[in-house]
């Protein structure tokens, strides 16, 4: 008997639990209006490394140990790690996390890698698997700039629909038993790709891409978004997130007052010129754990949708002139 | 209950079934010893694309589709696909399967990738996610050498330490229900780093990887090298694969005559000029689409350990003087 609904939507029986939750950033972002909900903020972006990319290695490396630290285990308690960065070959995690000794699944989902490795955990333990695993994923402004767009010392100018990479690392540890706030189902996204070109307009990219996970995962569980305390995408910022609204009226589901875009929440838009707003898979993973899981805990919010939204492009493909594919993985969240 | 045993090692109840597979190759692979395994050999390494990042995106969807075709199975009929390959951000799986519909999950894990996305697509299956998936990858020998040494038409010349990245893509259909190879048991590694700096030898990198998660594998189920018909890296090559019989024998264990690599198997190593032998995420996957699986089917190998040995650097961590990190995944394949 397989455990889904509809033609997408995995439905956990044993709801598997968000056990600790860590979130690591950068000055920035400190410096937001999510700044004092942080576990830790950097002074500056780089962590006390020789290289941004080593930056990010010791950011994640921090992000998994406060998560280990606050759900109280060590390592060895850990049956999988499922992490991925924006980095080539993922070396953000490679490198942040070869100590831990923890048997470790490499993913790239770009910013949707954190809703993808907190699936993945979840099955992993809902299928009896594993007892403990941990979901984490990170990005570096300064690291993801000079790969995927110009070197630092440029300057270069950006159009207002681009977006800013965030500097965070996001941690969750996902445990079969305890307390914590649970994940009740999954919607795995498929690749989707409109025909948008401009990689300044990422937003654009993945609004189709959110919207056709969001309306699956509504059809599959006959819920609508008035169902919902926070329906939260990461991250289409301002201009996907206007997008998000519209193909969601033309299929006849209004998100109003409950909706909200990691990558809108994290930076005061007008103060701190990051354009459309953040991105990154640091993004979506800070937000949620610094910010949403909290607010869950603290019962301000009962069922969350989470949906991280990843654009699958690189350098090389849009020089050769090519469109940007797409994907959104939905998590819903409960403390019911 | 956890579906564990031992330490590190996943035990199936009902196994998971390979129900299709497929090998899609260029023409040096085609002209290799295997030549007449595979599935489809193109004349030419562009097919028919007009970049070879392209030509990679065409080769992996090929393999799908003939991969579903010999499942007899539609798109729809999948609920899963795992996927990676080589290229940054992944885009050779990313814009390859874009067409498909079918619900994504993007990996990275270096030439471990044929492995990592066998053992989930075996977890989403046994945990009841899913009644079937696809585990697929792809390396382009030509995007592959612009992406991580040097343009092509520079000719620079190679140590014999060095691999020679196979053109291919290897893909299987992983069923809950159905005939064929079945999958026993997963040992899914830890980031394991030595030390080694030259990324001309990665098979020295990845070895002590796959030494950890044979002899990790051996503990658990309590077995030893003699009880497989078949243990097969991919991919180690000529210098790796000594020194992993040299590491496993400091542990006890002896690989003899029931020994060999994907990399050493895919090429003539005297006659094609490959130095130490084939890599790349493609490689393993079309030795064990192309070869191994159809000599299982055909009686003439019983129980199979399949291990995927992955080298994570980039080439920005090898500039800033960074070790290798490599991982390995192995997975028991059998008849019985």
């Amino acid at each position: 008997m397989l455990k889904r609904i509809g033609k997408s939507t995995i439905v956990f029986n044993n709801l598997p639990i968000i056990k600790g939750f860590s979130s690591v950033v950068g000055k920035k972002e400190g410096d937001g209006p999510l700044g004092g909900c942080f576990d830790f903020v950097s002074p500056d972006d780089t962590f006390g490394q020789t290289t941004f990319e080593k930056a990010e290695s010791a950011m994640i490396k921090d992000a998994v140990n406060i998560a280990l630290n606050k759900a109280g285990y060590l390592p060895k308690d850990i049956n999988y790690i499922f992490a991925g960065d924006l980095l080539n070959q993922c070396i953000g995690s490679n490198y942040g996390l070869r100590e831990l000794g923890i048997q470790f699944f490499g993913l790239y989902g770009a910013c949707s890698t954190m809703s993808e490795a907190i699936s993945l955990s979840a099955m992993a333990v809902n299928g009896e698997f594993a007892k403990n695993c941990i979901a984490v994923t990170s990005s570096h402004f300064c690291s993801a700039e000079r790969q995927f767009r110009f070197p630092l010392e440029y300057g270069g100018q950006r159009t207002g629909t681009a977006q800013w990479t965030v500097t965070g690392s996001g941690a969750v540890v996902v445990s079969n038993s305890g307390k914590g706030v649970k994940i009740a189902h999954c919607t795995v996204g498929k690749i989707n790709d409109l025909g948008i070109k401009d990689v300044n307009n990422m937003g654009a990219a993945m609004a189709p891409a959110a919207a056709q996970t969001l309306s699956e995962f509504f059809i599959d569980t006959n819920t609508k978004p008035q169902n919902y305390d926070l329906i939260v995408t990461g991250d289409l910022a301002q201009t996907g997130s206007l997008l998000l609204k519209k193909l969601l009226s033309y299929e006849g589901y209004d998100l109003k007052e409950n909706y909200n875009d990691c990558g809108i929440l994290i930076y005061n838009q007008k103060e701190q010129d990051v354009h459309s707003g953040g991105s990154g898979c640091g993004c979506s993973a800070v937000v949620l754990t610094g910010h949403i899981i909290p607010r869950m805990l603290a019962g301000q919010l009962e069922n969350v949708l989470f949906i991280g939204t990843g654009a699958l492009m690189s350098p090389t493909s849009i020089l050769q002139g090519e469109s940007i594919p797409s994907i959104a993985h939905l998590v819903h969240f409960t403390t019911n």
